[in-house]
């Protein structure tokens, strides 16, 4: 299947079946293949809480406000953003002077500048969430080319899930996506056609 | 080339072949493809200004802050993200009730859950920076697996972009993606390993 066709295949699943277990393997390829998207500066700002353990799937269902596939699928991905990424500028270019394709002087500079930016008014935030979201997508299409199916939830208790999850000031609660093996076919939902969102030139 | 394999490949580039041209079909198609993401209550967040004549490539130069594949690439799509998406709703749930999967009833209480959403500090932009970014991924691997690539652009002056290509105030720029026929190869950037990015259960 194509990597378009697959796009048309996915659509949103709510009914999983609540047997159905995904090996560790296909979790750590399903990462793998997410965070291979593009993020600005390569800041990579994105971290992956997987719930998997029946404990954790209970804890999380109220917050979830009670969406069924939190429990009933294999895992449920909390898709974290990172308001604090510009820690990752050091590192990131230094590989670059390490390769050879950048010098000490320029990393200095950008670093700087990345730094900078993210002491303007809302910066991080919108940062998080943007570069996040594009890793959330490849983990969704991922998914389903490993045979799995997905949902992702907009709607769930973000302050409950930072206080039941201990997750650390520096990231924002992005979505989750509940991963597992469908049972049954979903309605495909409708798109709105191409020439109602494609602009030519200008507004 | 398998969606995962498609995922290793893409890469952000810089070098286009100035002479490519990008036939409207391919636009149409990639669009088409990047449009079947998902999106809050199915709400479709995104809007794509799609810059392909030699003027309006020069006007957007210096906005792109001279970044020099916003003219040497086939087009720069804008990608901007709808901050009163929620007026959709409407359309979007009348689909279902006609389909028999809704009633009336239900669509009513959803709609009216959905514009008391919108209502809260904050939420309409966060979903349009979310829900734009998910379509931006898909655009970037439709566009790949049709033989362009791309680079994704978070730094450009977004005051002077509205006023240049008059966007309405109801969207709010998200990214600039350039799209075209590369020339050479750029270095694959790393990626942090899997362990660093993937927490089991809880922190």
């Amino acid at each position: 299947m194509t990597t378009i066709e697959l796009m048309k295949e996915r659509q949103s699943i709510r009914a999983f079946d609540t047997e159905a277990e995904m090996p560790e393997e296909d979790l750590q390829d399903i990462i793998e293949a997410a965070v291979q998207a593009p993020s600005s500066w390569n800041l990579q700002h994105w971290k992956f809480l997987a719930v998997t353990s029946d404990e954790k799937k209970q804890e999380l269902l109220p917050i979830a406000y009670n969406q069924k596939q939190v429990v009933d699928s294999s895992a449920t991905i909390a898709i974290l953003g990172d308001l604090e990424a510009n820690i990752h500028a050091d590192a990131v270019y230094t590989d670059a002077v390490d390769a050879g394709k950048m010098t000490e002087d320029i990393k200095t500079q950008l670093v700087a500048n990345i730094h900078a930016a993210y002491e303007r008014e809302g910066f991080a935030k919108d940062e998080a969430l943007i570069n996040a979201s594009l890793a959330s997508m490849q983990l969704m299409l991922a998914a389903k080319e490993k045979g799995y199916d997905t949902v992702p939830m907009g709607g769930f208790d973000k302050a409950a899930f930072i206080e039941a999850f201990n997750v650390p000031e520096r990231y924002v609660p992005v979505m989750l996506i509940s991963v597992g093996r469908k049972t049954g076919e979903a309605r495909k939902s409708k798109r709105f056609p191409v020439e109602d969102v494609l602009i030519k030139d200008s507004f």
